[in-house]
């Protein structure tokens, strides 16, 4: 495996993978990496000839009250997980790499971003889609993995890929479960013991908004009933609960086919976040 | 040569010229082409193995109160003259196969749209640049071409491949110009005969700009030469004329290594645009 840290070294290997005509599967990642990262690049390393994972931590998508100077960062961990999950090359550059220069062309998000976890974060996913159709156009991906968790950070750059045209697929790893439901995440350790036993009820209510949904298409008692479960079976404040179109997320009409619902609790002073994608079957 | 209209079939085109190795060279048109077209066609034949040419009127790029309706549209002729210049492939895509969906993300220009001709013109160049990129990530071409009479719009394209890595290379092409030196343009015509003896005299100006600048390093003095020439040669009426730094469009400092010297001048009512990118050479 080779780490390369310049745009150059990374171009020439991609100009040479082309030549050879295999392709290219890109994980895009800020490190510090975990099983989902893993999970994406062993997906990634089975449907392409050669893996790409970039580890970057990207400042224009923190705000300015953000952790971005102490988010975690351990290159050395990371370059020996990377290899044992069959990367074939980690791209980890430097700030002044990646942002040269600025002549003031930005992407914008329009009203996706401005819901769900993107409610408390203005400018959050403008810099995602920044750094994502910057690390698009580098490593020439034919298709690029990232994890359904973040829910709407996918959507996003699905919408990203479908409306400027990119040539390359989006491949989404469903969102790992401990054995109760519950979505797997590095805040979960930060549970009591209570809380630990209850949280399992926020997957529960989404696959109860998701039954009641496909069975009646109404989407206000799906929810309800969701909120039901979250608030009886557990001691949490719900964040947001929401049935959307999804990858548009804009509110569902008869027309909609794909939905995603998606619910942030605080259990305690602990945020947790799961979702479901779901489409309603052909008849 | 072919002509297709959907993204399919472009799609499949490119990923046949790709698996050939074959390098593509593409000319972005709004149609109705002239000489300068059919001159970026050569060129780009010249240099590639493949030319594909867009010819697409691209409504975002219009004002609520331009002439996207009227503009001028053409097709069976400008395939003539695409073919006689070596175009391989016409993409002639309808606005609904261009612009299917709206997930509300938008490229925004900066800075560099507010002035010269932009100043005008509000949100032009965020349709430019849209276009533009979704073009580049359908015909996916290693080399994409523009004339430099729109040297505002090349700059801002420049910025967005740089700032973006676009896997491709920008090639410019230098100004036609009449034996006197006055820049092609199908606006000419309209001149009087009086206003087009008098209109080379904005080339002359430039001229003189650039060489005061490059003896003297003063642009103030440059701009007021040039100003002058205008002002006493010709009955004109100077809408800009400026000196910046490119492809940035900014103030000039005494780091800037590439300038642009461009002015828009109403002889009569013709408004004719004219510029000059140069480098100060090494010493």
């Amino acid at each position: 495996m080779k780490v390369v840290t310049t745009i150059a070294e990374l171009k020439q290997f991609v100009q040479q993978t082309k030549k050879e005509q295999k392709t290219i599967g890109l994980v895009p990642t800020m490190g510090y990496l975990h099983d989902g990262h893993l999970t994406l690049a062993r997906t990634a390393k089975a449907d392409n000839d050669v893996v790409i994972m970039s580890i970057f931590v990207n400042p224009t998508q923190f705000g300015p009250n953000e952790d971005f100077e102490s988010y975690p960062r351990d290159l050395p961990r990371d370059t020996e997980l990377a290899q044992s999950a069959g990367v074939d090359v980690i791209f980890a550059p430097s700030v002044e790499e990646m942002y040269p220069a600025d002549g003031g062309i930005k992407l914008l998000v329009g009203r996706q971003a401005t819901i769900l976890c993107g409610a408390s974060r203005p400018g959050h996913f403008d810099g995602v889609v920044q750094v994502v159709a910057k690390l698009f156009h580098l490593a020439e991906p034919m298709r690029a993995y990232f994890g359904q968790k973040d829910a709407q950070q996918v959507a996003i750059i699905e919408t990203l890929v479908r409306d400027f045209n990119f040539p390359l697929e989006i491949k989404t790893i469903a969102i790992v479960r401990e054995e109760d439901g519950l979505a797997k995440s590095s805040r979960n350790v930060y549970l009591s013991e209570q809380e630990r036993a209850e949280a399992p009820a926020i997957f529960a209510a989404l696959n109860i908004a998701k039954a009641h949904f496909l069975q009646t298409q109404n989407a206000q008692e799906a929810i309800a009933l969701a909120d039901k479960h979250i608030t009886t079976n557990t001691a949490g404040r719900i964040d947001y609960l929401q049935l959307l179109s999804y990858p548009d997320l804009a509110a569902i009409t008869a027309q909609t086919n794909k939905f995603l619902l998606a619910v942030a609790v605080y259990i305690g002073k602990t945020r947790l976040i799961d979702n479901l994608i779901f489409q309603i079957e052909g008849e």
